[in-house]
């Protein structure tokens, strides 16, 4: 490595760090922030890698070719149609939480951008079609159930370092159910069929349950899993917000 | 929080950025480097939580009470001990990657060292008793599985913060088996009796898999989670480190 390049590099660590502090500290869901952090992330030949792989079924080529988005959600609309079906609770899902549909938008500039504005308008369909909640946990296991289907991408096992350290700072007391998350998450994305590329706006009558078979998608484990994963291991301390003044120092012994 | 407590979290979220950059950018096992990361992450209200746990059992009680190390270690000794035993397994693991045995130690004199130096001088007891093998995945399956044990420990968890940042950045095309580690581990370390505490000086000549099975350690899954950890979901990369320079802006669009 010559010296330009050394120097290129040592920049980019610290700007992945900086930004990595600032995706640690803020809030679940800053997307800006996490924009700021992917951009760090995907380099050419890792979007390549991924590109490759989107494009192994029919739909995930086509929508890759034509670039295309959700178009216009009507959640009103959505929200009439019978209680069991996507589109019902999709929009009763984005009313609870009080979220407005996403933009109807131009054409993407290149795949990155495409992949990036598909990964925002779809996520909440997501959390529909895999059963995942809006808690902490169910954004985790979102998260390995998008890093296992968007298949290799450096993006979502960084958002999973992000998240980790997040709960080993702030949260160390939701540590267990954030790895049923995490485990249950990748097991699920691992099984499923891919859902990259599926035009949802053609299945908003579809009941939930109907979709779920034809993409093989089953939050529950075996019995023996679920005990493993669900079992608690000790009393969840009420609160555990790392102190930032009583460290403990064990470096002169290993230095 | 008043501007002094603000300086103070602003310091140490610097601090611990720079400490995580610092071992996500060297290679596994720099022990120093990590020691001066678990400095910056465990406090005592952390430790209170996790010896109150370690503590549930009367092994792991009594080896708090007397701080107890392994004492010497005579690896030839051990060596020559018949082939399906702890002993002669933990020092061909040791001779084979040119490990020394850990030091005769004084005395800890806090916990917290204590238990740094236990975890190090008993690291590779676990990769023989838990089956782990020294690569990258070995590593991860023990650090989830130490997860599952230490619990709840600030440290383990962002030490696979650290790891999951580098697979991203430098081993993407390891993440299908790091996942496949990970999950492995945490369902063992879930599943296995406490190992904390447990004097392995008096168990050399125990044969391996009479220690597995009495402490319930078994690394494979049921048929159907094998299959869904190992299958491949595309073709590995031959290389994909990152690349300093070619990175890609969404920011933009969601700025």
């Amino acid at each position: 490595m010559n010296f330009i390049s050394f120097l290129k590099h040592q920049l980019k660590t610290l700007i992945i760090g900086y930004r990595f502090m600032q995706v640690v500290e803020a809030p679940y869901g800053a997307f800006s922030k996490i924009g700021k952090y992917a951009d760090v992330l995907m380099d050419q030949q890792g979007m390549q890698l991924l590109i490759e792989h989107l494009s192994c079924t029919s739909e995930g080529k086509q929508a890759l070719a034509e670039r295309r988005y959700l178009g216009k959600v009507d959640l009103d609309a959505l929200y009439q149609l019978p209680p069991n079906t996507l589109g019902h609770l999709y929009a009763a899902h984005m009313k609870q939480n009080g979220l407005v549909p996403p933009p109807v938008r131009e054409p993407a500039p290149n795949d990155y951008v495409y992949l990036f504005n598909y990964i925002s308008e779809t996520h909440d369909i997501w959390h529909i079609v895999t059963g995942s909640d809006t808690t902490k946990a169910g954004e985790l296991q979102i998260e390995t159930f998008s890093l296992a289907q968007f298949y290799p991408a450096r993006f979502w096992i960084a958002l999973l370092a992000k998240n980790f350290l997040k709960t080993a700072l702030f949260e160390i007391e939701l540590c267990e159910e954030l790895m049923a998350a995490v485990v249950r998450g990748w097991i699920m994305g691992r099984r499923a069929k891919p859902l990259f590329g599926i035009p949802w706006q053609e299945h908003w009558e579809t009941p939930i349950d109907q979709i779920r078979a034809e993409l093989n998608i089953d939050s529950v484990l075996s019995a023996d899993m679920e005990a493993v994963l669900t079992k608690s291991a000790t009393n969840a301390p009420a609160s555990s917000a790392f102190e930032a003044n009583d460290s403990l120092s064990v470096v002169t012994l290993v230095s």
